[in-house]
């Protein structure tokens, strides 16, 4: 039994705590990563306020998977124990790392039902969040793979979708997924918005380890034994891990499963953004609602604006003034500065690839 | 007779060296102005610049007008000796510092003709300055306030005129002038431009320091007594000077003496800049000349820009990132940055003004 009250049994929340986050530079960095810092000026950080959100779920039962480089930042900011953070020598996609964390926890708990989470999304409502993820765990005991599809709040063309198909009998508020879609075009994302059959793939997957790896040994066996051995001898995590795929859970897993009917999904309405540039972070902050000044991100106090809109960080403790520019970006860290516009926010990876190109890898 | 081969005799240059520079904040600071500023990135301050063009023709004559504040860094900038430098208590004006500098050096040297150049100006073709000068020279010694009137470029309207009369008999490239014209509005200067009667008012004056304060005395005797009666009582200085009238010298002399007829100008044509905001520096420094990418002002080792044009000025050390922005100004400092666009330069005010009502004064 769980010793927090509305924890669920058995139920284990995997964190993937991975990604460089370039298009966030300088704010995000290779050693100081998007998902260990406090992108919403909440005090807490996106993997802190991940854990947060999760434990009511699940009382203790976290398993984080991370570059070895992190690791003791993960268990600082979460003060998981040791066996709770599965550290990567490398990293390796997305597969690799839950699918090991699956088979650590087929070992540890034969009644397991593992939810899987990023690290670095934001979510505005966690209690509809939780109501969300207890009915995908009860679907997931019945042995689906099942999905938690976001309601699209615009025809974005940056996320992939999931195509709904009939209501799941049994599971009110459950459908059956009859596929996952890639990144759709701007016009196909604006059809699939009025179609009402699709939502985001916020990549939030609810599964009982030993579905997801059965339904892995379907389309790759060797992959699938390879994460059972190595979960029964962690020793040999340095040896063997260089060696597995390197493939996206969506297409190792998903995809395929999805095809073979064994997918569903159960559809939520929380605010969920995975803050993939500035773009979004500003539209997360408020920047563009009415707002003739721009947000800040940080002590408004440094801030002075004269006719501007956008998002400005000041992270260094400098002063930070900015004169008639409309959606602006300026992110002032204590060794580097940009400036960007919210229309270029994607172009900013440009700048951390220059960087590393031209012998400054020290700033990314 | 001058040590120096080339130099005028009885030639002074009296440098005013005032003027806050608000607009080139965070660059231009109250403590650390304009004209204490290597704007160009050619190693010399402006100040020292000016020091450098004059020095050719007046030797050691030199007379630096300049705030208490300053006393100590024209010194070491300009290593003149004590003597060479008057120190205002407070802000009062060109005709109080231009006047009194006039009055010393009517007592010093009966036979005085002097030049007024400011000390943050920036002239691109000193050579072409120097022989305009020289001509100027000549024609004040016959008593004419002679002015230095720059071919204009375009139709400026943040620049003063000079309205050409007839050329001036026995003087080869001198002109009466008719009148000086305030900053007119840019339809009116470009009928200015396209007449080719019109001169750029760059408050350059060439005058026998008799011929000045007589001028003055004719408007206002009072505070032409005043000034040369502190000229032979420097001590009175602090309880002379607060009463002193806080008026321009255009207006207390210049155009009073241009209606009486005793005014000339030698027209020229060498590059002038009074470098008044951040889009005329980044003009100056070739920023829209068909370039694709920002120009540096400091290290260009600290920029990266990405689709980008305008200014940037790295003057912290710190990387400088610019992605997607053109005609952008970005000043980094150590304790405050500033980003606008040259459209907006002339708002940097706003900043300063609100920084001294907002207790940031100590950034100003």
């Amino acid at each position: 039994m769980s010793a927090v009250p509305g924890a669920i049994d058995h139920f284990h929340a995997v964190i993937p705590a991975g990604g460089a986050g370039t298009r966030l530079w300088p704010v995000s960095r290779s050693a100081a990563p998007k998902f260990l810092s406090d992108l919403t000026g909440s005090g807490r950080t996106l993997l802190q306020e991940t854990v947060d959100r999760l434990a009511p779920l699940v009382d203790d039962r976290f398993l984080v998977v991370t570059g070895r480089a992190h690791r003791d930042a993960v268990a600082e900011q979460t003060r998981l124990p040791d066996a709770a953070i599965l550290a990567e020598p490398s990293a390796r996609d997305s597969m690799a790392a839950i699918g090991l964390a699956a088979a650590v926890l087929e070992r540890l708990d034969p009644d397991a039902v593992m939810g899987s989470f990023a690290a670095d999304h934001v979510i505005a409502e966690p209690a509809v969040f939780r109501d969300t993820v207890r009915t995908a765990v009860e679907v997931a005991r019945e042995d689906w793979l099942v999905t938690i599809g976001i309601e699209p709040t615009f025809p974005s063309s940056a996320f992939g979708y999931v195509h709904l198909g009939d209501p799941l009998a049994g599971h009110a508020g459950a459908f059956r997924v009859r596929s996952f879609v890639e990144k759709p075009s701007p016009v196909v994302a604006e059809g699939y918005l009025a179609s009402g059959e699709y939502r985001w793939n916020a990549g939030m997957f609810v599964v009982r380890p030993r579905v997801l790896l059965d339904l892995l040994a379907a389309s790759d066996p060797d992959f699938a034994a390879a994460l059972r051995a190595l979960a029964g001898d962690l020793d040999r995590l340095e040896e063997v891990w260089p060696e597995l795929p390197r493939i996206a859970l969506d297409h190792a897993v998903a995809e395929p499963a999805a095809d073979a009917g064994r997918v569903a999904t159960v559809p939520a309405s929380f605010g969920w953004d995975d803050v993939g540039d500035f773009d979004s972070l500003a539209a997360l902050l408020g920047a563009g609602d009415d707002r003739a000044v721009p947000v800040v991100l940080g002590d408004p106090a440094l801030v002075r604006d004269v006719h501007s809109t956008g998002l400005v960080v000041p992270g260094s403790g400098r002063l930070v003034a900015v004169v008639g520019l409309d959606d602006v970006v300026v992110v002032d860290t204590p060794d580097a500065l940009l400036v960007t516009t919210r229309a270029h926010a994607q172009d900013v990876k440009e700048v951390v690839a220059d960087l590393k190109q031209s012998g400054r890898a020290d700033l990314t």
